[in-house]
């Protein structure tokens, strides 16, 4: 394992520390603990937006604190949930007495320990709710879904909504519309490699390709062999529309890199990806291409459609100040 | 060799065009050639501001390509510079009449073919003029010292003030003490992979670090054992302060991923970077932390200073509209 670090121990610290010593003026450290907050917050007047999770899916989520999105980041050891005390200062900073926010990616224990922190944070008389993102539409059980790259969708459009004034209810509400309207589907040519041992998360010889991986380095569904970044795109844009089933909309689309694929494969992705949605009569008003959700040195990329109408649009295109550049 | 690709002769075509359908209101590609421009290019009272070079740099340099920064880029083949007919191409699109400066990476063929397309475009009595950067500084003799991440605050700081009206001569008058004053170091961890043949750039075993690689997979000036992020770091900053001999001034730093660099690396690295500075007496006045210059699959980092006043300051400051996201 070649990692460009000091210890696996100090990683996240250090990473941490890190992105703040660049962005001393937007971002903050909350002392002893692992969150990243909004140089002002907590915003007067303004719905504390949170969001958070294990580390390894940098710029998620620190790299989206900042006027517009969110106000406070929780970060996790690699790969590990946050614990519900770390959450509770998120939301302790967050709140401006209008209430607070989480956008959770569902897995077990980052559900557990926010819905904890909630608890922590209500018996103090802070307002919380919250949302379970749960984008990725590889496996078949919805309850066990995972949220992935379309979380970040959540952040931002949820993040315009709090900074233009929206009260806690309007965004629950908001929220569970959206969720229901983002899916992800992920595939990776190299697997990452964990800081604390060493080890690769999973097999994959020289001519195949996992279909269908998380961000934890979870396995897919199904190894293939590799193929043209044409016929992989089509079969994963086929996989959305299969849960889709709805060409009479728009849709915001996402081209996320996982962390070691270069851009330039991304962009051929596109290519393809944009031609391959037209020809299926699916009309796309926004494209983001880049490294948005991680999973730390994992080769591959993710594919987001997010269906939206003119006020997502204009939610999504809002300005906004963070430090991701 | 595993690319998400379709074919190695295909890659910079459908690359290109992967980038303009993903930003189809901010950019456009100039039929049958490889330039991509600014959709309202050219813009009238403004020089044009163009760059290019070989492509496995992305998002350089069509990704800077927008309101405040480049009116055209230009992509030669993989680590291949763009033709003298290409160049050509940029020139006339981006010119309004008040001419067109270019920013050249010092390579032989860049030179050379930016310098054809300079006389191409003055038998046609359009005023071109041109910086090459040279910002590398672990090739000893300056005048071989590639151009490389630093050349990103070279876009963005002539990108501002053509933008605001400044004239070819006022350009080429700041570009020439803008040059001198950003200094870069790179490493790897790991080769660049050609998708022409397939081949890594160098050898490197698993132990090894390589220090002062190039972006078009040069090996460096030497092999090393791998180290610590601080280690590396601090190596690295050495040789940049023997270049820079001025304590006294403030510099806008960039910490640059290589392309296959997990994010949460160059954070790490800023972490030491930033005490480093500090201890050594170096005023930050602004950190970038990304992929801006990349060199396709290759692992590792660059770090850029850049000696800024208040006046360059509010170039780096001002708004773009880009399609880098």
């Amino acid at each position: 394992m070649k990692k460009i670090i000091n210890s696996p121990e100090k990683l996240v610290n250090q990473m941490l520390d890190g992105l703040v010593k660049a962005n001393p003026n937007k971002i903050e450290r909350i002392p002893d603990t692992n969150v990243i907050a909004r140089i002002d917050a907590p915003v007067d007047g303004k719905v504390g937006i949170i969001s958070g999770g294990g580390s390894g899916h940098e710029p998620a989520h620190a790299g989206y604190v900042g006027r517009g999105m969110l106000d406070c980041a929780v970060a996790g050891e690699v790969f590990t949930s946050p614990t519900p005390d770390q959450v509770f200062e998120a939301i302790k900073k967050a709140d401006a007495g209008k209430g607070v926010f989480m956008i959770i990616k569902n897995y077990q224990g980052d559900v557990m320990n926010f819905e904890m922190a909630k608890e922590m944070a209500e018996m103090e008389d802070i307002d919380v709710d919250y949302i379970i993102v749960n984008d990725d539409i590889v496996v078949d059980k919805k309850e066990y879904r995972r949220g992935v790259a379309g979380t970040i969708f959540v952040h931002k459009t949820l993040g315009a909504m709090a900074e233009n004034g929206a009260s806690l209810k309007e965004i629950k509400k908001a929220a569970q519309k959206i969720i229901e309207d983002i899916k992800t589907i992920g595939m990776a040519t190299k697997p990452c490699t964990n800081p604390s041992d060493g080890k690769e998360s999973f097999e994959l010889s020289d001519d195949e390709l996992e279909m269908g991986i998380g961000i934890h380095g979870e396995e897919g569904i199904k190894k293939e062999e590799m193929k043209s970044a044409n016929e992989i795109v089509k079969e994963m844009v086929d996989r959305l529309l299969e849960e889709i089933k709805d060409n009479d909309s728009e849709y915001a689309v996402m081209v996320n890199g996982m962390g070691a694929t270069p851009e330039m494969e991304l962009y051929v992705i596109n290519n393809c990806l944009s031609d391959y949605l037209a020809e299926k009569n699916i009309k796309v008003a926004r494209t983001y291409i880049g490294n948005f959700m991680t999973s730390m040195d994992m080769a591959g990329f993710s594919i987001t459609l997010y269906k939206v109408d003119d006020e997502r649009l204009k939610l999504l295109d809002q300005e906004v100040d963070i430090v991701r550049k």
